[in-house]
């Protein structure tokens, strides 16, 4: 691995001095901000984020805020999913899509007041999608990206953690609700959500001068627990299919191909971007489906450009994320697979940098 | 320096693999491309490129594609920039402004061909608003981004590297002039253009397949001048006075602030986004102003976020790029300053993370 360059354009966040002191290895820019991967190992990493509890430095998660009488009604032109039972007691993972209907995002909305909703975004700049938009149609609106930025809690322990932070309240919060707690005099927009399949909330802090002591708390309170560090974890994340757009999804793609057809609400499609060729492929059906897949042989190299799917002596497709398994003692991984090759126990062939493999398309994922 | 984690959605370039096979130490990431930083040192790069010539992979600066029969009435109103004048030989830099006219990117703009234009960008998916402003408008155009990669070759040997490469004929290339030019049989669009104030020009690669055969000839035409591959390099760049969006600008900077007041014609204000807000600011003056400004003493840090600008106890700017200088034999940086303390000689305090220090705007910059 290259060393990052340090400069004022990839963004500290307002945990960065808590990042540093916890002895940060690696990271990822995302959204033009810097994203912890690493601490001790990434394995070592997975273990314990799998047994224990972590803080994450989630700040990349953006938000674009939309605020005004017109928020929800633009915010629905974006996606296919039907948003008429948001509440400020839910959040909601919404695709946003392009006029072509390709992703151009997978964010979580939720409400965090009056007319104002929060699209906490994965990577790419969705504040110029929705700026634009809300400009070319007078829209009553604002666009904005606020001071806030998202602090992850994972583990199986995190309940215990919130709990000590927040109050016991906060172990009622059920998957995907939100709500705010109070810590330090402010009450913080807390959701159970996060990019684990381990448990854990997502606390949206309002507010860079917030971020320090509520990090500091964490660290204190989970001492007993054995808190440490973390970011999203690679090996985690593929074991239990957390897509990642810009690695296993693109603009190339359709929500359905990204097995999204549940946020797809053909009620939506005469209106929201990309509805035509969204409903043109539900009638014909998609070439390619999003896949787990294991791939044979020992720990696969980084996964950093897509692998080429074979078989047959053709393409079938490509594995976008890869990594060794501790856990399951297999290579997984994730992909899109051509409709004739996407059933479960398909045998494919993955063209790796140091050599094809065989690979078979499983039933699902590992978590 | 922390590592830099591997993964698709940070995108590796049709000239990775020569990055790699020469040494690279550390990157960026800009447009969720890799972007060398930094070979054998950032001086040690620097006296080089200062002396010799270099190849840059800038591939990072996609192109927002635009093409129809709507295309440059479409990026007319994207910029306050008259681009009446844009011919296939002339690449134009524009300022481009959002609805409040803040800064979204600074972009060349070359057309490529009939009624196709390139926007080729600064670190922001431009590619979101430009397609969102055709979505929403009906223009006649398609908005892309082409498999089209840059290749610096930069440094004062420029010249004599790329007569050897591409033929005599482009000596005669003026400054921001663009022709093609014939290597391996394609003709490659070439703009004397570039990141550096060094001399030297831009290869608009189209197809990924022709960058390493075209990276090869290079290195093996440059053997006797010394080639050496490089990228932007943080000291020769503040020295040279050129703006990093994301850095010196963001949306919150209008393009008369960042100096850029030559591209603002008042003939496009009625029309382009932001027209009214940058019309106001040619009224009233700018509050502040892009600058360069010398710092006192010893070699500062790296500068990975905003330092403020102090003067008779109030915040009066902020830097936002510094280094030392080898040639200056002073910090060099680039700042934003209120009126009343921008004229040169104007001593102002710098609040580095490792304390205050005696600065002062100078007149110009230093290359």
């Amino acid at each position: 691995m290259a060393l990052l360059s340090p400069s004022r354009r990839v963004r500290r966040t307002p945990f960065s001095d808590g990042v540093e002191a916890q002895g940060i290895k690696a990271y990822t820019v995302y959204n033009r901000m810097m994203l912890p991967t690493m601490f001790a190992s990434v394995e070592e990493d997975y273990y314990h984020l799998k047994q224990a509890v972590q803080v994450w430095d989630v700040s990349c998660e953006r938000q674009v805020q939309v605020q005004g009488s017109d928020a929800l009604r633009l915010i629905q032109i974006l996606t296919p999913r039907d948003l008429s039972k948001i509440t400020p007691n839910r959040c909601m993972y919404i695709p946003v899509t392009d006029q072509n209907g390709g992703m151009l995002n997978d964010p979580v909305l939720l409400q965090s007041g009056p007319e104002t909703y929060w699209i906490s975004i994965a990577d790419s700049d969705l504040l110029m999608w929705v700026n634009a938009i809300a400009a070319c149609n007078g829209f009553d609106v604002e666009v904005s990206e606020p001071d806030v930025s998202p602090l992850g809690v994972q583990g199986p322990k995190s309940d215990d953690l919130m709990a000590q932070v927040f109050g016991e309240k906060i172990r009622d919060l059920r998957f995907f609700g939100c709500d705010r707690f109070e810590f330090g005099g402010f009450d913080f927009l807390i959701a159970r959500s996060g990019y684990s399949k381990q448990g854990g909330f997502e606390i949206y802090v309002e507010g860079t001068e917030r971020g320090m002591p509520l990090w500091h708390a964490l660290f204190e309170a989970g001492q007993p627990l054995d808190v440490r560090a973390g970011g999203p974890n690679l090996i985690e994340r593929v074991e239990s299919g957390l897509l990642s757009y810009g690695n296993d999804m693109t603009s190339d793609n359709s929500p359905l191909e990204c097995g999204l057809g549940k946020f797809v609400s053909t009620s939506q499609l005469a209106t929201c971007f990309g509805g035509r060729a969204m409903r043109e492929e539900l009638e014909t059906g998609s070439a390619q489906m999003i896949r787990a897949i294991e791939i044979d042989g020992n720990s696969v190299p980084g996964c950093d450009r897509a692998w080429p799917l074979h078989a047959g002596g053709e393409q079938v497709g490509q594995v976008t994320s890869a990594t060794w398994s501790p856990d399951f003692k297999t290579n997984v991984a994730i992909g899109m697979v051509a409709r004739a090759h996407w059933d479960a126990d398909s045998e494919i062939t993955v063209e790796t940098p140091t050599g094809p493999r065989a690979a078979r398309v499983c039933d699902g994922f590992w978590n």
